[in-house]
């Protein structure tokens, strides 16, 4: 195929990048959401439409969508038989869809073995061993995502509560918090009863910063993320000479936390999940292909 | 006055005793909810239903509630000014409304020292020192409510998927829960997203039994809840002979497993907290007060 594209799409947005058949990208452009779960006829418009858009943006005839080999990352690819569903109805000349999680790993390590970390308001990741991928974790703020902002920031508050109680000690940081919320504990109770994870994940940075300077309670809420963490990275089996990537919002403040163990094996990303769908998509179904 | 009456009302109902001026009860009536924050006339109305009907039920007058003194127990008296606002549009001779864990530490304990603590699907702690009631707790399953059901049950379905992602052991108990989410990680977390802390709560009760039988995992959940909970009772400065009292639906399970230190102070609740409100209607309004 002379075309193909990358599509990195998500519940706020769908990215688009069109590429040569070495995946050298000539055009991007962008469209609104495509969550398969939700509504999957809409994930297709806005997923055509990107498409359609980033041929216009390389100056080729948007008519030639229908010639392109497209790869297809997507949040939720993965569960039931929504990939199948989509894959039916998608308009390219041949197309895979794989998660979001796949082609952020492609991009950050490229093709061959090695690991990323996804360390933002949720934790997930994912490893390679000769072409099989292998995620972890993902699970959300509720019962999972340890080591995330989201727990991070939902730990400061409990421990904040309990300082208040003088069950746990207090710290320069958990006297803020109650600062911050007016000295009062039903204000803190009454935050998280509607709080979603970004909420709780946005005094996250501060945790880490407390921490770097001494506090007890940050300290102690720090220790144990990135022992969480590790005990995440400890099951992606990894050898020496793996490279290791860590993404999302919490990754410069984790990479110099690591033990010497994983800190060796860092590396950072080649590329971003678009970038990684598009080498995909060029390996499949342009000239770089042996698939 | 001749009568009083003890009030016990909460987000589903509300109870009502009428009581002669010694505190005898002599009749009982139920009407709706009483909540004092989201629906104060409507809190009002369904306490006076209650105090007519308990007249009825006594074969008294229900014209005589005006020349009654009534000690209401409500959920959120302790927040805002609902308290103020409320006994501002009471018809009683003379009102006094208190928190609902003060009416079930004194139905609890009596009027005297002693403490107790709420272990249900959440958890709270009163101690009473010199008339002094102190309370701890109860801030929520979200970042509070340490050894509640909701939070043991919570930890379970974590400790779960770590045990599937094989970050954690597994354990009879953790290969139990997977087979109940049909062995798909994905629906425990679709239970999560919705799950109130009853829904957690209601595993509670196998993990108590688990741990019993030796389950690792059941029995690390449980080791952690009650130091929780043990933590707690450490800051109710509790002396020797003060009557200890647990209340809620886990207290038969936590019993055994506290530390001889509190153990030894264990006793059973004198009455339930309607009792509890209708003594101390008698102590400030009727025969038996000195206030």
């Amino acid at each position: 195929m002379e075309y193909v594209l990358g599509i990195d799409g998500g519940g706020t947005s769908c990215r688009a990048a069109l590429a040569t058949a070495d995946g050298a990208v000539i055009g991007r452009a962008k469209s609104g959401a495509a969550n398969i779960r939700t509504d999957l006829t809409g994930a297709r418009t806005n997923i055509v439409d990107a498409a359609r858009l980033a041929f216009i943006d390389a100056g080729r005839d948007p008519d030639l969508v229908p010639q392109a080999g497209a790869v297809l990352g997507l949040a939720g690819a993965n569960v039931g038989t929504y990939r199948q569903q989509l894959e039916a109805i998608l308009p390219f000349a041949g197309s895979r869809v794989e998660t979001d999680a796949e082609i952020a790993l492609e991009g950050a390590v490229g093709s061959g073995d090695g690991a990323m970390a996804i360390l933002g308001t949720g934790t997930a990741y994912m490893a390679r061993h000769n072409g099989k991928a292998r995620p972890i974790g993902g699970w959300g703020f509720q019962v999972g995502d340890q080591g995330s902002g989201a727990r991070v920031g939902r730990d400061l508050l409990e421990q904040t509560l309990l300082a208040h109680d003088g069950i746990r000690p207090a710290s320069p940081l958990t006297d803020e918090m109650m600062a911050v919320f007016r000295n009062n504990p039903e204000a803190v109770v009454e935050f998280t009863t509607n709080a979603k994870p970004g909420d709780f994940g946005g005094f996250a940075p501060k945790v880490f910063e407390h921490a770097a300077k001494g506090d007890i309670v940050a300290a102690w809420i720090v220790d144990k993320a990135v022992s969480d963490v590790e005990a995440a990275l400890n099951v992606l089996d990894l050898r020496e000479g793996d490279p290791l990537c860590l993404l999302g919002g919490l990754a410069p403040l984790y990479a110099p936390l690591l033990s010497a163990r994983y800190s060796a094996l860092l590396k950072p990303p080649k590329d971003d999940a678009l970038g990684g769908a598009v080498s995909m998509a060029a390996r499949y179904f342009g000239s770089k292909g042996n698939g």
